[in-house]
């Protein structure tokens, strides 16, 4: 079985689009996943085909009815995990990524306007998540990330493009940076371990590298990386919480 | 002058993909906004036309050369910043999306592979930027999501759709909770308070709201938000760093 993603969209016109090139769109021909789509507007009840309607108390925008809502996804109801792409979301982490990718698909819930009618995630078994600390036009963009961070852990779909074990998030640490040719460009040339042949040379500096990266570039990884690593010896005073 | 973006890759076929539908693509229409597209293997030099080679030091996958980037770079220097979409970025913002689509527009570069040579940054003025802790197939869904979160921002696009004020990260917190009709769905209730039009207490319920769902879901943009408006007391102690 392939992997299989349903996606619940006003847009479908939006899908597979970037998805459709590159890895992803040759994985997609090649069947190791497949897209399904869902309007959710074939679900509205009322003749003016009405999937939102204005905040309760007052406010801008509009906001996705969870009555039509979740009549769509009661229509594709699996036992495949439920996520919908809110910027009030978990952040999407590699982990996650990795474990969805590792199960047999995904069904992927794209907001516009406003957002969702909050009951739904009370109505429903749903995984709110949210791909950054930005805001999008809607939740199809979200989407597209996640499938395609999905997509390139895939069996067979990277090949040898990429061993995927040594990338940036996959060790909690960012990646190392690289170097190919020309040896020298605009006066500025490889570092010389990596030149050196020296294999233990090469993955000790670049241990270092990206520990130092990391570190000066993102403390809030390098703390969580460095919390995960430690254990308390035994006996110290821990801190409650 | 509209927004103008400029994107290197070696995917311009992904282009303007999601961005061509919905309230993106009607911008686009409108002339909001204009994307042109540069095939960086058109700077390549050799017969081949490769734009990669193999990490100095030895790994998996391939690097994208930094002359060959360069070259096609410099094709299209002129006064807007240039952004490269890689995991070893800056985590993406809404203040960074504000002050960018506050601008004349952005260049994009999109990596594949296992990046860029590093040299490639010391080398000219570019921005590395992130949109998460995930890894993706290249540097064109990052690209998308950035565009889309400037476009909706450019005057005229949104229009009534939405005032973007109150979304999740305008403040720093994430919005708070929305509900709309029916007034009961599956025996859930509208919350009293948004029914009551009461303003006052509608505002102040919101930013209830707003506060504990981010204490809650996202500790770390509360303490982020604690810590910027909390100002520390006149003679009170301060910790170092």
């Amino acid at each position: 079985m392939p992997f299989r993603a349903t996606v619940l969209t006003l847009y479908p016109e939006m899908f597979p689009g970037p998805l459709g090139h590159s890895l992803a769109g040759r994985a997609l021909r090649e069947e190791r996943w497949a897209i399904d789509l869902v309007q959710i507007r074939d679900f509205a009840t009322d003749r003016h085909r009405s999937v939102d309607d204005t905040p309760a108390g007052g406010g801008a925008g509009m906001v996705l009815r969870a009555d039509v809502v979740a009549a769509a996804l009661d229509s594709v109801a699996d036992a495949r995990p439920v996520v919908a792409m809110t910027p009030r979301g978990r952040p999407l982490t590699q982990p996650r990524v990795r474990a969805l990718a590792a199960g047999g698909g995904v069904t992927i819930l794209c907001g516009r306007f406003e957002g969702f009618d909050e009951r739904l995630f009370e109505g429903r078994d749903i995984e709110e998540v949210a791909i950054g600390d930005y805001v999008l036009s809607g939740g199809e963009m979200g989407a597209l990330v996640l499938l395609d961070a999905c997509v390139r852990l895939l069996p067979g779909v990277m090949g040898a493009a990429s061993s995927g074990d040594e990338e940036s998030f996959e060790s909690g640490l960012l990646e190392y940076p690289h170097y190919t040719r020309p040896v020298t460009w605009e006066g500025r040339t490889i570092p010389e371990v990596l030149r050196s042949g020296d294999h233990a040379r090469i993955a000790a500096w670049r241990k270092s590298m990206a520990e130092t990266d990391t570190r000066l570039r993102r403390p809030d990884l390098w703390e969580r990386h460095e919390g995960a690593r430690v254990q308390p010896p035994s006996g110290a005073r821990r801190t409650k919480d």
